[in-house]
């Protein structure tokens, strides 16, 4: 029974981390943290009270695995803490992930100076990198975007068959993306019948999708990542578009994506066109549907932003971590 | 006062265009066909009941201007019959706005044979081709992802600024775009929380974004169009992005939109982040903002579907037809 | 030209108003008053900017009418500052509708002692009390489900078909009803696939429905309301059931209704059945429709609650006050 | 191991009942049927695949129990010949629900002469007649609205605290429950952002309930119910309200509902005011809160119309039917 402990219960990829791991079966939640429910019971966990975050890291000594769903400066701040216990760290926040880190004032808006604990981390994106996810001690769970956008293009770079500079990954993403907010520009009034981008071209999954797709590559990919916000709860569809190498073949785009064929949370389906938000959402999987007109290829992704972008990816990854079957408690 | 027919009325855009024009001030509707609803009182224009297509085109001969918010295939059936007449002729419809008849069968899914009218028609554009709606008998109104799509890149492409190959447009519509549907697929069940890619680089606006753009550019150019399907009822976001040619500044960029500044009906806003559904549904504008990061340029652009990109864009071609003030009953 | 006022215009009721006066042609807005944007420009009055409540209060000496838009406690003080004036006033709050005071601590959380006030102010709903609202020179505007739920009862209780004590009203109304809100509760997140009663048996309504009918019926009116909180912008459906008195049959209910026939702002239609909020949202009218099994009465009644249910009934009462045709500005 | 058999599983009743009996740990889907799935595979019970309805009765006899989550007309069909099997049958129409046949010409459109089965038939709503359900072969599931209404009002009246007579019974379900439709009535341009009553005083829910109250009061109740239609996929909230009976205190009616407190699958609340479509909508549960103003009681309640108002409450039946924990696979 694997022990694990949650730090920032009480947001929704939080609360979907506990649900998870409440039937998983082979995990047990030993501690929740939550600012704002401190001393509330814990749904799904109902032994359990949330604590504060300064109780939770002293509980994690008594934890195989601690998952942190809190903003990045927090997570930033509590990582070295919990590796003086023996948990194994799954971090949900983009603080771990990017290996340069001259990057994170500019898309973080701090300065990052533990380059060694980025060395250590482990980039939990199972599909691509599950070797690397095994033997980790610290995972830096992806960026919701960043798994529906890497796991469309990267087939495709890892068989030659696109452009590395310039693909363009257009997406839109269901409002819990953003987290609780009780700000007027997320109430009802604003948010219902609206549609709009944001962030453009300072989306802080942009260096994200460019450092997977680049290892990937084995050289430097650039994206154009524009994100939309939808008038729904949650789910992310990305649509890429890259120019492909000359001579291309449609069935070689095919065959590309036949590599995910074996992967349990991947759902090949036959085109774009067939990737849709209503059958990945409240699943652990993402769908991945390609079309080419000769020239270049479109590729449609989906998944739900709260779990393949968030706590299942996190389950799947602690699932790895510790030998179980990969798609326990997911499926 | 302009004595306007409107040919297929119980349709969502022909709707609007009842509505508008009975507000208009220097129009008057004098007769509404509709299949569905013949008999009824029309709303907005209550002396009139709806007749069928065939009466409509008889009480042609009495009208100024007729309008055509009929499925492709019927359009080009009337259209000749209507020619008869002395009215001018506003076809909502796809079918006078390609020049190359050989696309209709693969976008429209029927043969044209109609040459000499599709040379005569003017793309009713005006904020591209103005000078040519004013003399036209024909109009052949913009499709509503043409409109949106168009707009927002043509004044790069007039500039000179970005590469002509592989502009990638990428698209969301409400589902009024898909006009009424009595089907599973429109409804709310499916719907709602849904999002998703359809009609991938097959989709019957390509060829007319293409053509408007290769126009403006004055050279052939080329897009990869990906429209989804929105959980709302109307209005259209586009995204695009292209490659900018070697050496442009960002102040060029700004530069070239600025060629808009004076167009009633477009709202130059200060980079994609400000463009949303929410300030253009229900009004006669396009909102277009861009931003650049030295090597793309994206730009985002929205409109409602129903109104610029459909109803209201045939008024403000009405207007210029007749010598009225453009934007006249659309303010 | 009616010079007229807003106090309170950054509400979604204030911004509906200036909207409604902007197009109305016999008044023109002078001034308009919001915290929050204070030196914006006033959509709609590009002419203006937004000024501080205090320098409203000032500007109102040139002003023929104003409105305030504002929560219960401010309107409860400004209203005597601008009596200083010779404006009329239209208040858009509930501190000037119950008349009797004891209510106020109860529903409303204040004290209320401007027992004057109260008397000389009339109670605007046109379709019950015209004659009192022609000659005010203080209007108080009526609440939005006070207002639905008025509309389908009155004619039964002035027609002496039902019985007093114990009419039941529920109604559902959407989140524009709650104001601007920057809290979780009004989030996107809370709010869409929900649906909720709220204030059961203490919303303040409740008094002033019972107030409107118990004149009406010339006799003591209860009525037991349940608000509902619907997941759209706007909109209130009011679903009313009361006991009829013995040997009343349908064809007296129907006449009862007919009363209405002649108002131009009421829509009669066969039932409950063909009540709907879609009807009557962006519209300045109240839709009305019953039934009855022979015991009891169903009338069901809907209205777009920024518009009937405030500001455009603002406007009609401002009409009435200055001589001008009732639905002046509002079809 | 229950082997189970459910007809009519491409509704979303069934679909949400194969889900459920694919979880369920103790009982296993045998067959399912659908007209328009035939040949194609089931989801959660991907060794089946979909057969058509006469292949499915032929399968009952190696059914333990079969579900009919058929249109009433359907199941009054295929009862009888389901009845040639030991199979036992849990029915989720209105077919076998009302005592009273000469109901169904009014409320069902057809006539119903099969009143030994009718009387055989257990109303399987187990909060107020589980014992009866535990003993039989056929149970007729309660209809969606009618769980929710006699959920929240029976307590009242198993009390003696409210008076029999025109309890007002309105509610509001989610467009699911109106199964699945191709029509334009229930596309999303017709339902988004729309409410509204329908079949007022004729839903064929109205003697189910009066039925089910009259049982537990043990006289005569009748009810006045109406329905409306909500912009939501699903879910029910109802709202009743009653006249008390004189001298009936606040105390006394929450003890009423103290009844119900070891119910697993109720849960109760403080107050209309916390009942929430969302703390219901996907589970298996029913929330209740009532509040007096000392003449009346309002009492509200939620559930999810295709899980405890069909589905589920077909699976808990089941669980009683054969010995299992009632909530098994329900929680």
């Amino acid at each position: 029974m694997v022990r694990a402990g949650v730090i920032g219960a009480s947001g929704y990829s939080g609360l979907e981390l506990i649900r998870l791991l409440a039937r998983h079966g082979d995990a047990r939640v030993v501690f929740a943290t939550s600012d704002r429910w401190q001393g509330k019971p814990v749904e799904h966990a109902r032994s359990l009270s949330y604590v504060g975050n300064a109780e939770g890291v002293a509980a994690a000594a008594g934890c195989d695995v601690v998952f942190l769903a809190t903003p990045a400066e927090t997570s930033l701040e509590l990582v070295p803490k919990l590796r003086a216990t023996s948990a194994r760290i799954v971090d949900l926040s983009g603080s771990f992930r990017l290996g340069d880190l001259s990057q994170y004032p500019k898309y973080y808006g701090f300065e990052h100076h533990a380059a060694a604990l980025v060395k250590e981390a482990a980039y939990g994106l199972p599909e691509l990198f599950r070797a690397q996810v095994k033997g980790a001690t610290l995972v830096a769970n992806p960026g919701c975007y960043a798994t529906a956008a890497a796991l469309s293009v990267a087939p495709l770079l890892r068989a030659g068959l696109i452009e590395a500079d310039g693909v363009v990954v257009t997406a839109a993403s269901g409002v819990s993306g953003a987290g609780r907010k009780a700000t007027e520009d997320f109430s009802f009034m604003e948010i219902d019948s609206d549609f709009r981008p944001y962030r453009t071209l300072r989306h802080q999954h942009t260096p994200e999708i460019d450092q997977t797709l680049s290892r990937v590559a084995g050289k430097a990919v650039t994206t154009v990542f524009t994100p939309h916000l939808l008038p729904v709860k949650r789910g992310i569809v990305s649509t890429a578009v890259a120019r492909l190498v000359a001579g291309v073949t449609p069935s070689a785009v095919q065959e590309a994506f036949a590599t995910f064929a074996a992967e349990p949370l991947i759902s090949l389906v036959s085109s774009p066109d067939a990737v849709r938000l209503a059958d990945v959402v409240h699943t652990a999987r993402c769908s991945i549907g390609a079309a080419t007109d000769g020239k270049h290829v479109v590729v449609s992704s989906a998944l739900d932003n709260l779990l393949k972008g968030a706590a299942s990816q996190a389950v799947q990854n602690m699932n790895l971590l510790f030998g179980l079957p990969e798609t326990q408690g997911l499926l």
